[in-house]
């Protein structure tokens, strides 16, 4: 089988496994709002396994040979080390937060890596519809149609992206809202969405100009986006300004034109 | 007529106008990717006004008699004070900024006062295909059905929704992002949608648990919003735990569980 062909057996696997991840995370999301707190956390639970499951099921049906990284699995099991084999990173649900509340921006986030090298990935959002899927070398579309990130070459007039994590120490919230304040005075403004990979898709479609985020959970919230962007024309790099490390917690991404002036913005927010 | 009738013929015109703006508005959003800069701060000044225009000729057509205040106009012509009279207050696209960058959070907000009271609301956002609706005395819906606000009562637990604004000045800046920061430990996370009269209706609809906006364009951007909160069991107030002014420019919106906790983190933001 020619290269090309894979990759878009992958794809389109991938596809399969996001859609029906996709609806039972469709449903739970309406039924959040109608259970007690404690079921609410058993629903993310339960929705976050379920979806795993049957995501790396269906991905081992057709690729036993293929290796797996998954949020859930390494909670359960500790980190797995990403080799050159090909490895399915997968979040079965990001946006837990997004989906406890009922806010719209939850997704299964599907990425392939092989030579440690983001291949093919997909995000799908259950609630709005939007499947986001990228192949190496091939580009990147939004439900079928290509998409390319924004054009913007200017900082000021640049819609950014960000979060603001978990971490409640002090340390880390005046690292982040400092690094904000520090920020507002060159960008144009300021969205929060909730959902690491959906942002990176934001990016991928130039609804977001500018976008970092720093200590999320782990490989799983990129490995689908980052070839999503790379293959929309954007470029992914760690907020220092030093290469992306899909393993390292941290990402920035923006069109070409920006990246410059958002890592001297970056630095200069430390 | 009796008052019940007129209450719904009003939302019923309302939900027309809302609509036929929200069809202009979903033109535009879909074509600012392909316009030049120069062109796309253009495209929104004419959606802007020919939805304001559109709206306006549409209620007045049907309600001749009644005042009207919307925010093109005011920009052009100053305020206009709002008396008891019958007073349709309208932003014809709200959410300017992500209409520009294609970021799905835009709307259309229409709010009738009778008596000063916020008595008829209608918020549309064109792209998520989201028409939220309120009648004094009879409820919120979203897309025809009933919603409520969230049954959330512990801050720690809470969604908050908020935005950065438009000022840049160093006074503002900092206080913005110093009420962030106290916020911050007290919440479980932070949204920003870019848009006023949606996460007024993310309240309405339990998507938020609270929200606050200080500073933003006018009424108008809070009018029809506040009819859908309020019938959706939600209550607003200013930021400051007095009464909500809709003429002040600043607007808390919350569950009732939730309203002096979070007046006081506010006041402890400050």
């Amino acid at each position: 089988m020619a290269k090309n062909d894979s990759y878009s057996e992958f794809l389109s696997i991938a596809i399969d496994a996001a859609k029906e991840a996709g609806e039972v995370i469709r449903k739970g999301f309406y039924q959040t709002k109608h259970v007690e707190h404690k079921g609410q956390v058993d629903l993310v639970t339960e929705t976050d396994k379920a979806c795993e499951d049957l995501i790396f099921n269906h991905l081992k049906l057709h690729f036993p040979d293929h290796k797996f990284i998954g949020e859930e699995t390494t909670a359960a099991f500790g980190v797995t080390k990403l080799t050159d084999e090909p490895t399915w990173i997968v979040d079965p649900l990001d946006g837990t937060t997004n989906f406890v509340h009922g806010y719209p921006f939850v997704c299964v986030s599907i990425g392939l890596t092989i030579g440690k090298v983001p291949t093919v990935g997909v995000v799908y959002n259950p609630i709005m519809d939007e499947l986001f899927t990228g192949i190496h070398g091939q580009g990147a579309f939004l439900n079928g149609n290509p998409i390319k990130v924004s054009s913007q070459s200017e900082l000021v007039k640049s819609l950014l992206g960000t979060e603001v994590g978990t971490k409640r120490d002090k340390l880390t919230v005046d690292a982040t809202t400092d690094r904000i304040n520090s920020l507002l005075f060159k960008v144009r403004s300021l969205r929060m969405s909730g959902s690491c990979a959906l942002n990176l898709c934001g990016i991928a479609c130039g609804r977001l100009d500018i976008f970092y985020e720093l200590g999320f959970g782990g490989p799983w919230d990129v490995a689908g986006g980052a070839v999503i962007v790379k293959e929309a024309g954007g470029v992914l790099f760690d907020p220092s300004g030093k290469e992306f490390d899909i393993s390292a917690q941290r990402v920035a991404a923006s069109n070409p034109l920006l990246k410059d002036a958002f890592i001297e913005a970056l630095r200069e927010s430390e």
